[in-house]
């Protein structure tokens, strides 16, 4: 009994990723505790010369883990006893557990966001460089899985670009949430002690010091923000996995994922199993998860810190690795795509996507638009009950639907219908290469915005 | 059968309320087309006095609702056509169901998230003004649901203004990623007419518009994003319904809650039942699958618009109506509320909450840390096993535990050490009054974010 | 304000649906009364009458409803006084709205899930029909989205059969754990009455009562069972939908849904948007929205009744109104399926799906199966680069990759693989008939388990 | 790149927990291919002597773990043709990794819903245990956490053991669920071969085989039960610590934890922090979270298997381990719990709980009912705005309010007020103690429904 319940409480096995960010924030506290004259000189020099050792053991891996010691704070901190003695004991004047595992998680919270927007710009990148490939492969553009209208594949690539820099938006803002230095908001009350809370952010890197101590302790809104962006983030990466997943099945046969990123049986070496696509939206559930653990934890504690807190963790160390390796397996996998642009072609051409810009076409030729679109209603019920494509129509039958037809019918292509298209966020390969171009402004400037 | 079959489809008892929203979008496009030349001034004339007719009908309720036809958009085309007759049709020029929905949403989006943020700066503002008058009003801080140290209940209730603020702050971002215009995109490829989507961007207060057609009309993350703060806000007043659910039990007792906010039964008066909070509390979970429903939905589909789409509307209603009802629930709540300033007095003297400052007055008094800790648990457990509280022993037992103890031991009081906590963030009166005034000073600025 | 608050706690808009409930359930109680000399018959019969004359009025729309009364349980008391006087206030003796609401959500449920069951159980005949037309016909069959092996249609068919049946036997649980009486718990503590609650339990067609009153009021398990059964009912639902939806397209072509339960244009009349479909996968989420806010709602509450339980029948009845529609959806769209028999066997056909098989007909001649395996996989990676199918390589290039084959290698086909797999729950013919007359017994059989 | 991409599809780092089922489940495929003659006695014997061996080596921990085979498949599957060569393959005829994988994870659901129901069973028993020490502690009943009614202490702890005896009943069902042996169902169509799966069935102890191969590999269902039942037990684990929580504040004061599950401070020796039931009520969230992921995984996907579906064991485990190290948790804290029954007693006392009784008092005097609820409707109001508990009244204080008061008055008393409620499932030690004696029986019988 007794060892389980202990077990129940332990967090080492997950909190000790939190390691740098507590050594990092215990030596700017044992800095501002000497500044402020609240410790000496000359311990704060003996603490941290023992935390960079400390440090530097967890680094070598040299570092005594004792899993009696339930987490990453109480494993420094025997150590540190161990290492430098009574001084050790100073660290904690003017600090609690509950204002430094605060500290600890905003500033890994900081960091995490950091790799995330690095690895969504890798992804926008791969987008972007397929897409500028691509500028002139039709395909055709569908609405509830039915062709609809020709478009250029790169436009539609740079949807899920425009859909990765509004996940960068968010993570910046998940980033500035998180930029807040809880440190000397003690247990849930603040501190009896002259500190200077700005001093300690200004080593740190943080841009603002929180304003009230019970808030401080038992905030966790900077999370959830993480959690709401990376589930975003990753239903955006889930439904270009369902499209990559349809477009490399033998029935649609537009793409082939490379090797590296799907599976095979040496038998059927025709299988190109999509398995990554397929993980990366299967994944895509364990974040929802993550979301709805969290809101949930939180939603019914009274104030300050609760032990249910701990809880946070977890999940958030799962949905960033997830979101992170998933960006990581697009970068690689989005650059070797085997575009089939033919079968595109072909699959645009072949089919009625047309009929509307056949209805233009006579409403230029002075139809009024309501007749225009019956006849063209009606010329594309017939040729489908003649098994036949629009452009394989004679003129003469083309005639007998308007005597507006001329030769020039045969002019409406999917090329035209895509030119047409030529205003702003249009399919027009114009615009495409307008919004690639604007694209490429937008990577370099997104990152101004992190401090 | 196939009475259930059309019903399935049918949204019209929900999405009537884009009415407004979809009448001055319609209105803002036909004076694009006009000026364009793509319809003439004098059909826009005619459509835009159809439209306002239309308005009006509804505003007035004469409106012919017809259940058979689907939708807001489908009653009003049908309603337009037949007052103004042909010119109707031409409404629909460079224009598809798929962009305008997207439109529609939008606006709506963008009004609800003001009505949100006018609610939150209600009770933000009822919350500043309880804890105005309670600055000087001491109760347990606690952590566990155990007292842990005394706090200035404006302290306590300031830290919900802090939460309140971050969800203003996260609203405002909700209004700027809706306050995107993507009329203009079609059915997704863009359409093949000169139009003006800046012109319309401009009428209808949008300040961008979208950038490419086929994530416009398939993208609804603002919504996530509206969903998403709402979760955040209805947890934070979940936390607070918690709290006075449990301040209002016999046992605690430090408020009472107005009678239009409780129920009772005749013949239990003393019965306060808080079913308001408990309502605020429980609505909580509706908005949490409001939000997992909507990731939920768009997880695996492809591009561009798929029917499942439709599904975004209800939860999204029910999420703004459930925050908006409970915000304006608090603003009338919390004001009414009546403290019990001697009970949460009474439970802060009567306790042991002032252990670490008894360890800090030795420290004061230049005893090592380690040492005055080690005396005063001594000295707790002493109290504890006889009954008595820190404040009822005598001088001589203290003397029994540390030989520094003095006749100023007396003064070390709920006061003092509450008066003691004087950084930044901290719960001293100074530092509260002067978290109020900044607060004050907040209020005012907030709203300038907004376009 | 106090407009809105008072909105905030009424439900009369959606609990009215339980008028027929409430009102047994109230006549089987006043009953009760009278034959333990509670009351006197004569209130009883007053009472009684009172109540169907409120029922005949509900139901011919007569009822004055009154929103100023919150519920349904007040709009029909208040009622019941006004016709009969005095003797309604007797009808409240022995029990307590928190029971009585307990019995009518309880009474509810028995009845949605009768109805769900009746649902499942059109949906299975209607697959099973289709099925049984199907037999003979062959498809791929698909892991990965990827063609694997060949199989019946029937068979792919049968597969949600299976689910289905799963559904039903869960409901048949969630009937079982509906199926409990709650009346005479009273407010929490049980009731200072000498009740026959056997009798109450036996009027209503319950075969238990309750055990322990303050878990009856407070119990909403069965609740969330019928959610999660629903939840799981729905996903069975989403999948079909999906292969539908992907089946539909024009790269599959499988099938075609009929006009009835797809949208189109007229002047692209050869789409055929799957919207029912979609919808039902979009309507999925709202289900799994509705399941997690009940678990969140309920799992910090304390003993006994709080006011958040209130928000457990919302999501309740839109759960049950989304599945039964959806079951009655499926119910009218399956039979009349267009099934394209001859591109799902050409796709069958001209696929490697057959490597496996070729490979056992090397085993079967004698090779070890790891020699096979390999000679295969190069025959494979032949007709792969040469562009052909391998029914298409002539039998000299068999010969190539092993000496074992022969003229009667032409003789493995999809029909011989789909043949061989003849174990019970296997492909072949004989098996799908085999487990379709098996399901037909099982549809016979399942509603014997209700009571 | 290349490093993070395999990384991704691992999952040998948790499935390695499934060694012991696909052993048995390999041997009993071994035995039933040779007993069938597909491969030979001798050619089974070595396998099954290798696997043996495995086995041995896993549990000894000389087992050679390769992270770079993905899964414990391959793990096993390498090691075993390392073992004993050529023989190891024989072991892949007639069986695909989709009905073997399958077949592990119904094995290891069957054994871990048998760990839960006897862990349920260790707190039903220290639930009973508890309950039949405090038949005679009388505390507050409450709802909405107001004080109600008098109750037994018992009373209200076997409202939780009926949840828990639902929670028994559900996974009874759950185990059923799982208990279909799916194995020769191959990759999706069944297999060519003649295979006996009764007789693997039959070794394994499952109770029947799955009907339909297409199903029998995609289908999670019945982890979808065990997550939904463990969500629901948890949810139960999650109010019981909510109480647990509230009881042990110094303002209810009713409980206290004993030490090993609490957590405290030196010099704060009073605080009784219950990070146990704590730690119980936010980890009921990731199990909704799991419950939540599985679900949306699940939601979209066509048949048969697809490779999101190797999402379905982390959260599994995670909810399994989550589960049954709580029951430990609580079949250790329970018995320990000390019980404050004169606090108990003492809030029952100084209440106004009896108002109801008393105008039952009058009513049993002779006065109708509504009469007799408005005297003491006001004589409560008296009560209270005189600050008297109704027991410290005068007689000639309640006569005021009907003249029907004698001094028998007093004798309604919580005591009185518990002794009348003693219908079945009632209040009254009576019907408590019947109850526990049903409850004994229960304990003893539940498990006679597992196979």
């Amino acid at each position: 009994m007794r060892k389980v319940s202990s077990k129940y409480t332990v967090s080492i096995h997950y909190d000790r990723r939190l390691y740098e960010q507590d050594i990092k924030g215990s030596i700017a506290h044992a800095r501002m505790l000497s500044k402020q004259n609240i410790i000496t000189n000359n311990d704060m020099d003996i603490i941290v010369q023992g935390l960079e050792t400390i440090q530097g053991e967890i680094e070598n891996q040299t570092f005594p883990w004792l899993d009696s010691l339930e987490d990453i704070h109480m494993n420094i901190e025997k150590r540190l006893f161990d290492l430098i003695g009574e001084s050790a004991g100073r660290l904690h004047t003017a600090r609690s557990r509950n204002d430094q595992v605060a500290l600890d998680i905003r500033m890994y919270t900081k960091d995490a966001t950091k790799d995330i927007l690095l690895g969504i710009d890798e992804v926008r990148s791969a987008v972007m460089e397929i897409a500028e490939r691509n500028i002139e492969t039709i395909l055709p553009g569908y609405t509830h899985l039915q062709r609809a209208q020709p478009v250029s594949l790169a436009h539609h690539l740079m949807a899920y670009f425009q859909m990765f820099s509004r996940d960068f938006q968010r993570f910046t803002q998940v980033y500035r949430n998180a930029d807040v230095m809880p440190l000397g908001s003690g247990a849930l009350a603040g501190l009896p002690y002259d500190l200077d809370r700005e001093f300690v952010a200004e080593q740190l890197g943080f841009t603002s010091i929180s304003l009230n101590s019970m808030d401080a302790v038992s905030d966790r809104d900077f999370l959830l923000d993480f959690q709401s962006a990376t589930s975003i983030c990753m239903m955006h990466l889930s439904r270009l996995s369902e499209e990559l997943i349809i477009w490399s099945s033998d029935e649609f046969g537009f793409v082939r994922i490379s090797e590296e990123y799907t599976t095979s049986s040496s038998i059927m070496p025709q299988k190109h199993n999509p398995d990554f696509a397929e993980l990366a939206r299967g994944k895509t559930s364990r974040v929802f998860g993550n979301l709805i653990s969290l809101l949930t934890m939180l939603k019914g504690l009274p104030m300050t810190y609760n032990r249910d807190l701990q809880e946070d963790k977890e999940g958030f160390f799962d949905s960033y690795d997830t979101l992170s390796e998933t960006l990581e397996v697009f970068s690689g996998m989005l650059p070797n795509l085997v575009i089939d642009s033919e079968r595109m072609l072909s699959a645009a051409r072949n089919s009625y996507l047309l009929a509307t810009d056949v209805a233009d076409y006579l409403v230029a030729k002075g139809l009024p638009f309501r007749e225009a679109y019956i006849n063209v209603s009606e010329l594309t019920n017939y040729a489908i009950d003649n098994n036949k494509f629009l452009h394989e129509l004679k003129l003469e039958e083309f005639k007998r639907f308007s005597t507006h037809f001329e030769d020039d019918v045969f002019e409406v292509t999917v090329e035209s219908s895509v030119a047409a298209r030529n205003t702003k966020g249009g399919t027009a390969f114009e615009q495409v290469r307008q919004s690639i171009s604007e694209a490429k402004n937008k990577l370099l400037n997104d990152w101004k915005q992190i401090p």
